[in-house]
């Protein structure tokens, strides 16, 4: 029995990837490498690790490559991660998140479909929620009216999958996160502050005024949430939001920290609105209720786990 | 000015360029001709009446065309309401969802970018809330878990809808129909119905075992709707339910009308499962409470909407 992760070279999919090969699992990686890389798989010398280079929106290919590995032996379950990553990216040109984000669920499923593979793990996001004001964003919550392509095309992903567990799949899972940090990262604010000081370690231009508050939630405990819900959660169909249980910590505090541990004396540069770009939204009450009822904890809050991600973020850029 | 409406060959479509050539607008219809068809044009002989045979999941071309039209003089609204429609057809095969119903979705609003049109109308449906249970359909209900790749692909649709109305669109109208009836009918329960009989008028066979119940709309008085709401709406993205007051007539009442005006010797043989197909809901609580404030009243019920729209059913497949 094996386990496919799509998006396994990406940030959270070689996170995933390192717990499911520590628990004797066999691991079939499937990515463009577009986003992810191989040096994120380096490290994965196991026999039990097999690593795919595949066009996931390209649903030939894909079928054709799950057909292949299910030839092997049974294939358990599948994650599927892989997705656009680049939110303003997708503002830009909704062709990204289309391909990306949509394109590559929509793949996916018809070939696990074709193949009769019947369990699914999906990363979708607390972009699929929109901007609802004061509202605290249990996962029951309406409308859903997302702001970005990238919340739109998750919340076109979980449509068709729950039409998917409807007629062909016996169990999914969907877990929304808020923004994750930790390595290898390959996008987000921490990364866009470490590139920034590395060109210029005077200075540090931050889009929007600092007051955008967030909850954030180390990937090594993201990953570890998912599991335990694996472990837990038995209904046909569940979704759980998955994040920091407290209400976060600004973008001036972050913009702070990773100043404070890779160039100390470089000068602050706050702009005036209080959203970084258009689809950011500017302060959410992430609810993680449901979470918590199934017993789980992080281990680092909002704090704990920005002040380790920035070590680590600075780090892989080679800045301390 | 003028007014482009997607899918304005087929049954909704028909209805609504009538409605539009009363008020004295310039339209031009753009259909792929797939579902709808010309026949159902042949009664627009205006000037101002201009149709488009066009593939509206092929981005170039639908692109180009709303180029040319827009090189004509400025558009002032679009009405998309171009769709797969048969519900079964998209569960066998999720390719026809995600080209007809969420593709031209897709281009149209890429297209609609490119060019400068600002204000767009959309034929959403009661099918992107699944099966909520007992609970009420309002519009702000959650979750949104739809159970066929229809009502998927419509929330990807709206979902794709709210992302552009944040980022390019300046006026975004969506409307959710339940079953609405009428002619030129292309699908739907009645025109079943009448063929079945046509083709046997000694038996009726019904999937299902008869209980089903819904509202059921009928043309004249969604299109009055959508112009009401067009007229006294001014926020920057609505959603509205469009449906019948009453809690709607069961699926046995429409089989025994349409044998006694089409085939009064025929036998109705009816299934077990209250559920017609899968993706099929077998009973719902849907609100228009949200239109009745704005003033708006249907001019005929349930009942009366299926009295009639069986007669004209009928009429069209030359059963009377």
């Amino acid at each position: 029995m094996s386990i496919v992760v799509s998006g396994g070279a990406g940030f959270i999919g070689t996170n995933l990837v390192r717990a499911l090969l520590a628990e004797g699992k066999s691991v079939h990686v499937l990515d463009n490498l577009c986003r992810g890389s191989l040096k994120n798989l380096a490290e994965f010398t196991s026999p039990q690790f097999h690593f795919h280079e595949v066009e996931l929106s390209d649903q030939g290919a894909v079928t054709t490559l799950l057909g292949q590995i299910v030839a092997e032996g049974p294939v358990e379950e599948l994650w599927h991660l892989a997705a656009n990553s680049d939110i303003p990216a997708g503002i830009v040109d909704p062709g990204v998140d289309l391909k990306d984000t949509f394109l590559t669920t929509y793949c996916l499923v018809n070939a696990m479909r074709a193949h009769g593979i019947k369990r699914l793990f999906f990363a979708s996001t607390s972009a699929i929620y929109g901007d609802l004001g004061e509202t605290v964003l249990t996962e029951d919550v309406g409308p859903l009216f997302p702001i970005s392509n990238y919340g739109a095309m998750k919340l076109a992903s979980e449509a068709f999958l729950s039409a998917a567990a409807e007629s062909h799949l016996e169990q999914v899972f969907l877990f929304r996160f808020p923004n994750v940090i930790g390595v290898p990262a390959t996008h987000g604010v921490l990364l866009d502050f470490a590139r920034k000081l590395k060109k210029d370690p005077s200075r540090l231009e931050v889009l929007g005024n600092g007051t955008q508050q967030k909850g954030y939630l180390h990937v090594s405990d993201l990953i570890d949430a998912m599991l335990h819900l694996k472990r837990t959660v038995t209904g046909k169909f569940s979704v759980h939001n998955i994040g920091a249980v407290d209400t976060g910590v600004t973008v001036r505090h972050i913009a702070e920290g990773m100043v404070r541990v890779a160039a100390p004396q470089a000068k602050l540069e706050f702009g005036t609105s209080n959203r970084g770009w258009v689809g950011d939204v500017p302060k959410f009450q992430y609810s993680v209720k449901k979470l918590l009822a199934t017993g789980w904890r992080p281990v680092m809050n909002s704090f704990q786990a920005m002040e380790r991600a920035t070590r680590e973020v600075a780090a892989q850029e080679g800045l301390v």
